[in-house]
């Protein structure tokens, strides 16, 4: 072997062995919130914080500067897309991020997480926003510190943060996009309060057994391609997905008798995170080839099997008479598929619609640009947020407990992470009209739960190439151009045209988007 | 603080952090046997394997030795059985057992230790005991080296090998009370085969549904005072006990609708186990005073609440009306308690009653010394252990795979770990006995279901000690005696004569035993 060669193996296996420490971490967590006994949760965190600082101490090795110094000349490194140049290149923007943060820094801010998310969630149960105020301040600032110190290549502050959740992204693009979605998702809204249909909410108002539902969730996720050798499905309290290993991804969905949709839309968003967490490769598990591009991305997965796939009315075409084995329900395709995509503005994101959701998101993408901006004031958020609910939304929370207070996000230190939400839902849109021409009939595909040729062709253009393209490129080079809103908005359309008086495509002046 | 204040809270923080890893290690191992994919395995293994090569790093750390020497002349160490002095002491002891082990030797045990099981596992399958023979010689010789470098102190190389799991055991002084106990439990075993009473199987041969014997099993763990904030109970295929802190015990059973005592038994057996984790120390937790005191006493906690407790009529008196809850099922508290104590020789030491157990393991006791020893070749192993169960037993194994080859332990070094098991059935009873002496109307309690005085009795005499006291410390100083075979053959005799024709007390001639 080469001495380059050499150093890069030596690269690898340090990487390597740091995954282990934090896969082992992240089974620490997953059990956290599956199943460990209520009094173990002091002694856990210290695991947790324990196996976190040998992590952290691995990242920050100096045997990674001095290894990636011998390796800034070496050929096989010159090609930054390949597998060995985006190790290199992604290795050392993530060192290099690491250093610019001085440590002080960082304890500050996990400090500050821990004492914010207590306060967040005591003021949020006595409904008294400025309980939590001078922990948002403090937060604030301590984000801002920590842009400032990230920022680089001419990144703002607030681009800085946002780069740690989709890397390159651009403030200014995500605003223009997400200015024509918010347009365009305003006028459908319009169009569906307006509309003389309106769904029947005899299906949803039913109780289904969680026994049967968790069979149901099973049989779903298998069926879109969910490894059950390479993963699992169990049941928490607020779902989420997390790798463990190379061939060990834990799904987890929630059941409640009096709603269905949680557990099926639950279950499909998150074998969509697993199946793309399966699709990466697995010999790079833990490096840059092996590792999902960007929480966008990530998004992306979910919401198109959630909703690009799941809503659809093909995929309930497929399975109407598992819903009748599973529940003796004798309702038609038809009536599923327009109780799964019924329309109501609320309040609260996690309830949202697919009509409204990404409304929720973007006031709190202009709310938190403002804030790390310095442009809004804490002492005016509450009654800012209200406003921007009652103009965007047509809702007015009745207090901050449903308003400014309902995300736990900005109280731990999450900012620049809830555009990745809508990212992920612009992108899922996208890749799916693309994959749609691609493949041919995609919709008679799916009602036959022929879901193989969609998951093969997302292996090959997301899956498969792991951390080596931002999302921005991989979205170009997937799609054929960049990121627009216009996708997601026709896919909605022509949804919501099967089930309320709305246009099934954009009217003209949008189709620029 | 004192310098040697300050130097022993740098050995606790040391020893602190150390656990916080073996917890973590102890974690992914509990994963793998309940619901780990079965894709995982690969990575899982290097998971482990690296967090124990920390876990040793930390443990054979010279800090280790200098903090101890800084210690030697410290007056609060100096009482050699309070939580500091036994830390002192056992902490070296530790220390130095590592150290005598050279790293070589280590890692070719571990090594010869998969591949001893794998050999293990398909010779069994094969039936094929030759297939294993040259594992099994290569583990002898590892052992008896490894043997050879731990003693100290006087002990032969087996001794040493018996203290990995038996701290101080002298094999003389077993074999002698294993002798008295061989005895007397043959002749026992030969009263009951000719007893005109025998046990009715109907209940036995029933078959109870899966979900009411789950819950079952959670109301007895519970009643017997099993904590469920502190611990989990699962379901696995090889039931264990396992902690993943000091507030985290998980115990694993397992279920099969043809076979009730699985569960029943399997339960209670972990439970006590895991009640005796639970009432180890927490402050101590990974330390001397926070740790089991030997797998013997750890043993006795398992049987003395299956056996002493779950097989007494007064335990089916109390609980009568609970399986007739569970199951609809009328039979009465004698017929349960006969149909648990039911007897019947058999080839398998995992599914022995109680009068043949601890037969099954004097006889692997005295091969694994003659093997150790040099006095038994592996050659001749398979046609003495057979003749061994024709004599002790009765019974001749009609294959290798129910004879020499149905014990895991040998292939995985596990020489001087057998003897525990019947360690653990002697001490049992013989703290059952003090306690009965001690609370006065015990039976009666159990009938009630007050097992809260006995808990709290063994909190005291037990639990509570943690290392800081040998095995045989532990039993002379809670039972005022040494440890001997009468209370065990005292009680089987008691309980077995309300099923069978049997002498409800010993005859004169081993009341001396």
């Amino acid at each position: 072997m080469t001495h380059h060669g050499e150093v890069f193996k030596s690269l690898r296996e340090h990487l390597h062995k740091t995954s282990l420490v934090s896969s082992a971490a992240e089974l620490l967590g997953w059990d956290e919130r599956t199943g460990m006994p209520a009094g173990a949760g002091e002694y856990r965190a210290e695991q947790v914080a324990y196996l976190s600082g040998l992590v952290h101490d691995m990242r920050t090795s100096p045997d990674i500067e001095s290894w990636l110094d011998q390796l800034s000349d070496w050929s096989q490194a010159s090609d930054t897309h390949s597998d060995i140049g985006a190790t290199v290149r992604l290795v050392r923007k993530d060192y290099e991020k690491q250093k610019r943060l001085p440590k002080d820094l960082v304890e500050a801010i996990a400090s500050a997480t821990v004492r914010g998310q207590g306060r967040w969630d005591a003021a949020r149960k006595a409904d008294d926003y400025r309980q939590f105020q001078p922990a948002l301040d403090e937060m604030i600032s301590l984000q801002r510190q920590a842009g400032e110190c990230l920022a680089a290549g001419g990144q703002t502050t607030y681009e800085a943060l946002l780069d740690q959740y989709e890397p390159d992204a651009k403030a200014d693009q995500l605003t223009s996009v997400f200015a024509n979605l918010r347009g365009e998702l305003v006028k459908l809204l319009d169009e569906i309060k307006g509309s003389s249909r309106q769904v029947d909410e005899t299906l949803l108002k039913k109780k289904y057994p969680v026994d049967a539902q968790r069979k149901l969730s099973h049989k779903l996720a298998e069926a879109i391609g969910f490894d059950f050798n390479r993963g699992r499905l169990d049941e928490t309290s607020h779902p989420f997905c997390t790798s463990l290993g190379p061939s060990d991804c834990r799904i987890l969905t929630r059941y409640d008798d009096a709603w269905l949709p949680g557990s099926i839309f639950g279950t499909l968003h998150e074998a969509g995170h697993g199946i793309y967490e399966q699709g990466l490769p697995q010999d790079w598990y833990g490096l840059p080839p092996g590792t999902y591009a960007s929480l966008g991305i990530h998004e992306s997965q979910s919401r198109l099997w959630e909703n690009l796939v799941g809503r659809s009315l093909e995929f309930w075409q497929c399975f109407t008479p598992l819903m009748k084995d599973t529940f003796d329900e004798d309702a038609t395709a038809q009536q599923w598929h327009a109780s799964f995509n019924r329309v109501t503005p609320s309040l609260i994101r996690v309830e949202a619609d697919e009509a409204t959701y990404n409304l929720h998101i973007i006031v709190r993408f202009e709310l938190e640009q403002a804030l790390i901006g310095g442009e809004l004031s804490t002492d005016d958020l509450p009654s800012v947020w209200n406003e921007r609910y009652a103009n965007v939304l047509g809702v007015t929370p009745p207090s901050d407990a449903n308003g400014v207070l309902q995300d736990v996000h900005w109280s731990a230190g999450l900012f620049g992470y809830f555009p990745t939400y809508t990212l992920g839902n612009l992108i899922a849109a996208q890749l799916y009209a693309t994959a749609q021409s691609s493949l041919g009939d995609l919709s008679g595909m799916i009602s036959r739960g022929e879901f193989e040729p969609l998951l093969n062709w997302l292996r090959e253009n997301v899956h498969n190439l792991g951390r080596k393209y931002s999302a921005d490129e991989l979205v170009q080079n997937a799609t054929g151009r960049a990121l627009s809103a216009e996708p997601l908005v026709a896919s909605l359309r022509e949804r919501y045209s099967l089930v309320y008086d709305v246009e099934s495509s954009a009217s003209p002046c949008t189709s620029s988007l």
